[in-house]
Parts: structure tokens; sequence; C-alpha cells
């Protein structure tokens, strides 16, 4: 028998099902709908129905553990709290309904850890004990590695950059306060800062021609490949502002590596050039040089995944 | 024979040397002028001197570890590195050369981190496995405690808020940057705030009458116990402008106290009550009442010395 985890990505509209093994290959792939889910029990079983099929998919394999990936999961005791972008409110009690329901070991983080997690055991961070990872994707998510183990803080919510302080009194925030960091920093920023560049700037854009609520990031990175000299500024601003953020996080945690992972990563170069520029110029003086700026070495369909089962490899190694 | 180390406080114009004992009481407490000593050699030479007298002064204690807090010391090599308040330039081997000098093991770390140290050992940290220690002098430092131990990163540079960037292209700051958050919260940063209250509000003050390179914290402090109203607006600000860095502060490291500690901290409820109630309004909903702000438990005038005492216990103890 050999042994393999599953690792469940829980989001806001999908739930990905890996079964993954030691190396961190796929040996199979499901997937459900999140949101036709109202209650957290039906999912469960929704769940267990996925997971009893890669049993019977893969005679030959024993389950260890299951890791699970969900946004505002707590790692210390396995629930999800207050999560905005998930249909099931309050506490949701992760881990013990999956514990109770398929008898293995579960164990949860939010997405942003499970991310690093993934990029440590399968990624670019394999040789790296300090380093960071960044989400780019509708949000600014953050999982900071220190010593080789995720920063989780007392109740396992540290290192969330999308939400410090980044203009003061500025762009409002699903939070409710103003000026964090995500509003500048994430796809969402991209097309906000493209809307304010409208004002602001007199060029000429093909954007212009749409109403701002169809502008979407993808739109922004197309208009830029294209040419648009205002979807390149955004592109530029939005660097500038990442490098101011990823200079601070040089600060806190002083890492070796930082990795850029999530949609608008996908910009390539027009995001990573601007961006290590903005990040050397901004950096303290102390820091100039120290860390290297990477995309991701995880594939993106599969970061999550793959972080969720790091995040079961490890448990079941400990 | 009764086990002791010494602790070091090595400050731009003195060093404060300490015999402490394990439950953090000074037996005896020495300084040398940092600053007659323009050869780091000749400096070593008289902290001998020092530590020798100690051991004809207490014949009956074996000197275990020496702990050693000075500005931008590296925790892992054991040197100074191009520290702004010192005359020694460069790298300064401190570790191998009290080692070589002394033959006693010795353990180096910054100021912040062993302030945070001290906390946890001696002051009100005792505990607490997940903490923050702010020291508001001249600049702003802070030591995080992460998982019961310090926060040091890949080069032990880890956890210096004071240099995050607090406001885009804000005040000139010593480190060549702008806009760092230790120049809007510090007694220094007290003092600018004063002086741009002086241009931005009508109020009369007692402080207009000093020229502005005359006015110090004490004298804002001073002002605002008498009731003057500009300079309580003066701390005021600072309260808020520290409420937003502490509420950031949570969501880096996700603490359960934060220790406030250094000469600003003086100013007592004038700083605490405005700083409460800023971030309780200014923190991350989920963050909300989860954390408690105090003052250091550690007396000022020796927490330095403690601190670098407490470095040199877990040092002995690992």
């Amino acid at each position: 028998m050999k042994n393999v985890v599953v690792g469940i990505d829980i989001g806001g509209t999908n739930s990905v099902f890996g079964l993954v093994d030691e190396s961190g290959v796929i040996l199979s792939r499901k997937s459900i709908k999140t949101d036709s889910y109202d209650q957290f029990e039906l999912f469960v079983e929704a769940a267990a129905t996925v997971i009893e099929s890669f049993k019977q998919e893969f005679p030959e394999t024993k389950i260890v553990t299951i890791g699970i990936g969900a946004p505002d999961a707590n790692y210390y005791n396995g629930t999800i709290e207050h999560a905005a972008n998930l249909k099931w409110s309050g506490i949701v009690p992760l881990r013990r309904s999956f514990e109770k329901r398929l008898s293995l070991p579960v164990v949860t983080t939010n997405d942003a850890n499970a991310a690093a997690l993934g990029e440590k055991l399968f990624g670019g961070a394999k040789e790296s004990d300090h380093f960071v990872v960044i989400t780019l994707g509708t949000g600014l998510g953050s999982g900071f590695v220190v010593d080789g183990k995720v920063l989780y803080g007392k109740n396992s919510f540290a290192g969330e950059v999308g939400h410090m302080q980044f203009f003061p009194n500025g762009r409002v925030c699903g939070c409710g306060r103003r000026g964090c960091a995500e509003t500048y920093v994430s796809a969402t920023g991209l097309v906000r800062t493209t809307i304010e560049l409208f004002s602001e700037l007199m060029i000429d854009s093909p954007l212009r021609d749409l109403p701002t609520n169809q502008i979407s990031s993808k739109k922004v990175f197309q208009a830029a490949t294209n040419g648009d000299l205002l979807a390149n500024e955004a592109f530029t601003r939005t660097a500038e502002y990442l490098g101011q953020i990823l200079a601070d996080t040089m600060i806190f945690s002083n890492p070796d590596t930082i990795f850029i992972f999530g949609g608008l990563a996908n910009a390539g170069e027009l995001l990573m050039k601007p961006l290590k520029v903005a990040f050397e110029k901004r950096s303290l003086e102390m820091f100039k040089g120290s860390a290297e700026i990477k995309f991701s070495q995880l594939p993106e369909a599969d970061a999550a995944l793959l972080g969720s089962a790091a995040l079961a490899w490890e448990e079941f190694h400990k």
C-alpha cells in the first residue's frame, strides 16, 4: 500500500479535491460546487463521496491525512471563522466534521499559508527556510515561512499583508476600513488604478470606450500588451505599490525569497520588470540585494491543491 | 558557585554592564563611555576590565554566558553591521572579539530583540508565546516573539516596524527614504508632529515661543500635562498613528499582547488612552479585542540590561 493524502481547496465557487502522493504527483482530481451546498453538513457528505471514490479508484493506496485549505480557516482549532466568501456563516467546524465523517486525521489552514507550504514541499522553496508567498488574485494574500515553519501567531491569522494599511484614508476595502494594501495590489486593485488613471491622465485608451464596471484585469492586461500606454501605466503603478509592500515585508520577516503567485502573476515581465526596480529602490539599505523575487514554481491550476496536500504531508510527518 | 550572566547594553554614548542572576536580579551594574573608544579593540579591553571586576566583586559566582544588545547587531554571525550611531564603522566582530578576550560564550542581538527577551524572562510576557515589544525612543524599534521564540529571519534583521512605510512620500527619514513609521511615532516623531501642528492649527501654545530646534518630546509632554491643547493634539495624533501601526502589527504576527516601552511610554495615559481607542478602531474585524496593549513591566532604566541578560540565559539553557 502506497501512502497518499487528500488535498482539498475550498473556494467560494468550487472545491477541488486531489489524491496526491509524497512527490507532489496528483493521482486524481475532482471538484464539486461549493456554493450549491447551503448547509455545511451536506457539503461534508458530498466531499466524503468524492474521497470514497478516490479509494475505489486507487485501491492500492492508503489515505493517511486530509489537508484542507479554505478562506479564513484557523490552523489551531480547525474551524472556518466568518468567511466572507462562503455561504456557511459563523464558525464552521471544518476539521471536526471531516474527521468524524471520514475517520482520518484532518488539518486545515487558509489558502495563502497552504500555498506557502506547497512552495516549500513541491515548488521553488525546497531550499529556503525564510520566504514569503504573495498571492495576487481578487485580493492580496500572503503566507510567511520563518525558520522553515509557517508563521501562524496566536490564532493562526498572522501574515496577512493584504489588510495592512497601504495608503492612509485611501480606497475603501471590503473589510470596512480604508487604504488596505489589497485595494491597490490585486486584480481588483489594478482595475481601480486603471479607473483612477482615466481621471488623472489625459492619455487616450481603448479602455475608455468601456463602462467602468466592465473593466477587468484581463482587459487591462490585453490593452497593455497591445501597447496601450494607460494600461501600461496601471501595471507600472501596481508594480510600484507592490514593490513598496515587499520592501515592508523584508523588514517584517527578513526572507531570502519572495514568490509571486496568482492571476496577476500571469502578466509576467509586465509586472516583474517594474516590480524589481521598485523593490530595490524602496528597500531599506540593509536589505538591498538580500532577497530575490520570483514567480511561484507551482503550476497555477494546481497550486492550491498542492498546498493543501503539502499541509497534509507536513502533518503526517509530525 | 552560583551561575550568573553578564548583560551588556551597548549604546551610542554609554555601555552598561550588569551581573545578573537567573531571577533577573542585577547583582552589580557598571558603565563605560562607548564614544571614548575610537577603536573597537580598546572598547573590548575596557569591557573585559569591567567583567574581571565583577568576578572579583562576586567571587562566589560563575559567569556562564555574556549577552550583548547593540544597535544593528546580527544574532547569527555576532557582528555589528554598519551601525549609524556607533563610531566603529563597517562590520565589527563583536562576538568573536569578546569570546577571544574572555573565553566565555557570547551571544548578540539588537536592542529591540533583547528587550523582547527581557520581557519574556523577567517582565510581563512570562505567560505569553506571541507578543510584540515596541520601543518608543529616539526611533521606533520592535521585537517580535512568535511561538515563544524571537523572530529573526534570514539575517536576523526581521521585525523592524520603524522603517515600514507609514505615509507614502511622507517625512524624510534618517535611512534615506520617506514616510517611515519612526518619523511619525517616536520621540522625534512627536516633535515633528508638534511643529507640523504649528502650521496646521491656529491654536495658541507656549511652545510657539520656542525656536523649533529647541522643542523636545519632554517639553511637549510638559505642555500637554499643563493643559496645552496643541501639545495634547500632538500626543493624540501620535497615539492614532501608533494605533494604526499596531493594527498592522496584529496582521503580521497575530500576538496576544503588545508591550510599549521607552521614553515616550512615560507619557502614560496621555498616550495610552487615545492609543487604545485608535487601535480598536483601526483593527481588522477579526482581530478586534484579541490583543491587549500594555506598558512594559521591566524597569525602564534596567530594561536593556535585563534584555541582554535574558539573551544570555536563553543561550545558556539551549
